[in-house]
């Protein structure tokens, strides 16, 4: 039990109208698309104490199968673009943390420090930036490009685009503007530093063009999986948003990541892992299964077949939905073992290929739980307890309903088990996440700056 | 009298702590940079039923001389980067415009529509997008270019990048998005619209992955006097941020800009011409004058010389202060017709090097009219009268002092002759300034889609 003392770490991933596939067809489900929506659902999470609201976030629609992609509420056509929308949001909100995905591979580092350093300016030091590569390849051609971008291109470009922005974030340091109005000095010329960066993707001279922001800089979070996003992470990120199912796959991730960290020069507190989960919570066993059927009832066949064929590389929509997978089927080069994964599953249990999609639709491949709030507070301690988790990324199933009966009750019985605040530690995302506040690595008397 | 039904519509221009570079030094300044200083000035202007605030950007911070720099406001660092901090004032404004500045030099066009149009969407229709091309060599060098940009290549990019944006704008009928949830539809694929545009510059695809915004598109404002920039406006601008000082000179580029709509398939009416006036506001003459000797007085001599050696381009700080300007001074390439401007007026009025440079450091180069509400209503209402401008872009001297002056004196004079409204005519952007709605291009029964 030693670890009660640092108490789980909650964020609410929010998504219209909620993470299972049909949610949109529920009529429980608020379809509004306007910001009124999103600000319950952030008043929502701040009320209960949240540590932070966090939005995914791409750069092109999914319209490979547009046939599918209109019978979705997740096509990529997002109401709202995230760092616009948790700026609308630092206003009406005091608490919560503020985190937008926001691609290194299609944006620019000196934009994208600048807004994120704003948000974080404009929340009273409440930004994250969810650092993603972006593997669609639809958001390739939205930005000049004829092919996907390559894995290991992605994450070169990522590792410097993080060096650039972490580096513009230190131009000035926290007292550079002294505004001396009767002297007549506005800003300490000594307190400012260009950056002066010349790499293979990027030349950047700097100085940034706004203030050091009230957290030092917005918290850092990442949400890659293979190796290079887990370097990257362990070198750079303050969180990051997991997606492993078992408990043992993400104890192994967790200690995988934080395992990285000593070696540059960071502690295992400095990175906080949030394994997302998908939370069907009902009063009884009965009441919970009823939800999650009502929603699973409401998954068209072409929707299924296309998160199946997403998931699985291959197209089954012509083959009889109520039979068997077929044996024959050829095998892709995409995504190999994930494919393998998801058709020994189908031909372990014997599943027809409405039941497969069925079972992978719903959370769309996240981790799934369905059950009384006792069960769910059961299986996150279990996590949080053993080194899977530090916290956990809320991805209720509709919303606003989800969330709703996640706060009101699975949080009260996470705060039972004294696993959960009850009030902000701080102001800032930093504080209540329990991270450091990074030290401007050029200001005088810090150890880079004497190098 | 005949424009008297057309009333002059307002944009508030704001900038900290205000358009005269000594500003910030005033005891009465705001010289707090929070969040709540911006939405002060919002909320002023909204009250006064001005059509919209606007914020001028830029992408670097202007240090060739960091001396110089270091003692002022308005060295280009910016509290808040704009769309982020018009995006915080959204939620917390009902009615009044925000209008951004953003570069067409040093963004991204599918990243850019976007952010606008989410911020469209949050504000209900009261977007507006302000092009700029960036003049500035040290923004060059915070984006991988070695050099300034060409005048002839920003607006190149600038012409293309505009067509992409206002193509992407178009990418879904404003009712694509039908959300049948019975008959499980979210969106009707025949409303969707593929971009496919290959230029020099760009190759976007599309469809922009957010739904048409409510304005149809924001509005598209243009600050550009050179001939590029007026063809550019003429093709492509609602509005213009005009910076004539003579009712001559306004008057002539009114005539011009508004002659090159009918090229283009539009009516004068169609664009509306905004320029910059930055009132200083007494109830007496004297009054006026004493505010304005206040500011000037603030003006400390690097400051001063440092803005006429970017007006003149030619450097003065090693001759006396309160001696005359040199006449053998060099003369350089850049700017030369303004450099001999802005030394023809020392010469022929006979003034010293401070007296030069306190003519023209306060507005930076802006109108300046300093006198009673009645007098500064009476020149507005000239131009206006005279086809000199549909509107003004007022440039309070300090703020929110000036903002609050010009508000509770010369608004009133305003109203009581029948020049500006008691009360906003619409709830977008569009119909305050009183333009038409752009209808999709590519929408089944237009024009377009038909050809
Ligand atoms: C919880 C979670 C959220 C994610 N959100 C996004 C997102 O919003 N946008 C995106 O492009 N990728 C998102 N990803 C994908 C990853 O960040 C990453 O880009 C992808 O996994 C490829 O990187 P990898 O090969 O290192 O795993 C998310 C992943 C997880 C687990
Ligand atoms: C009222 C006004 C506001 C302007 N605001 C900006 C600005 O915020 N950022 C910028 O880079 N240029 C700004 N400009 C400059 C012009 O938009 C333009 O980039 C510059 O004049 C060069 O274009 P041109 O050669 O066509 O005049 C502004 C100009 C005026 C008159």
């Amino acid at each position: 039990m030693g670890r009660r003392k640092n108490k789980i770490k909650l964020g609410a991933f929010l998504l219209f109208t909620g993470h299972h596939v049909a949610a949109w067809r529920h009529p429980q489900a608020s379809v509004g698309t306007d910001f009124e929506n999103y600000f319950e659902l952030a008043k929502l999470a701040e009320a209960a104490k949240f540590d932070a609201i966090f939005f995914a976030d791409g750069v092109a629609a999914r319209l490979k199968d547009v046939e599918a992609a209109s019978r979705k509420a997740h096509s990529g056509v997002y109401p709202f673009e995230p760092i616009t929308l948790l700026s609308a949001l630092s206003s009406v909100t005091r608490n919560i943390g503020l985190i937008a995905t926001a691609s290194t591979s299609f944006s620019d580092p000196y934009n994208l420090a600048r807004q994120f350093g704003s948000l974080d300016r404009l929340s009273g030091g409440r930004a994250g930036w969810n650092l993603v590569t972006s593997s669609d390849q639809e958001a390739a051609y939205n930005f000049g490009h004829e092919t996907r971008i390559l894995h290991a291109d992605r994450y070169e470009r990522a590792e410097e685009f993080a060096d650039v922005v972490l580096g513009l974030w230190d131009s000035w340091d926290d007292d550079a503007f002294i505004r001396d109005q009767a002297g007549g000095r506005y800003f300490d010329p000594e307190k400012l530093h260009r950056l002066n960066h010349k790499g293979r993707h990027f030349k950047v001279r700097g100085p940034l063009n706004i203030p050091r922001s009230p957290q030092g800089r917005p918290v850092l979070v990442q949400a890659g999986a293979s190796g290079p996003g887990k370097e990257l992470a362990a070198r750079t990120a303050e969180a990051i948003f997991a997606a492993h199912i078992t408990l043992e796959e993400a104890k192994a991730f967790y200690a995988d990541v934080k395992g990285k960290l000593g070696a540059y020069g960071r502690s295992p507190d400095d990175l906080k892992i949030l394994p997302g989960i998908f939370p069907v919570v009902g009063r009884s066993e009965t009441e919970a299964q009823e939800k999650f059927e009502a929603l699973q009832e409401l998954i068209q066949p072409q929707v299924g077949l296309n998160l199946l064929s997403q998931l699985s590389g291959v197209d089954l929509s012509s083959y009889p939905l109520d039979g068997p997978i077929p044996s024959d089927l050829p095998v892709t080069n995409a995504g190999k073992s994930r494919q393998e994964l998801v058709l020994d599953l189908a031909r372990r249990e014997n599943l027809t290929i409405r039941q497969l999609y069925l079972r992978t639709a719903g959370a769309r491949g996240h981790w799934q739980v369905v059950g009384t709030p006792s069960q769910i507070a059961d299986v996150m301690e279990e996590r949080f307890e053993n080194y899977g988790a530090d916290g956990f990324n809320i991805m209720a199933p509709i919303m606003p309903g989800g969330l709703v009966d996640f706060i009101e009750l699975v949080v009260p019985e996470l705060r039972r088990r004294g696993l959960f605040r009850t009030e902000y530690e701080g102001t800032t995302l930093r504080e209540n996440l329990g991270l450091k506040r990074p030290v401007n690595r050029f200001a005088a008397g810090t150890a880079a700056a004497a190098e």
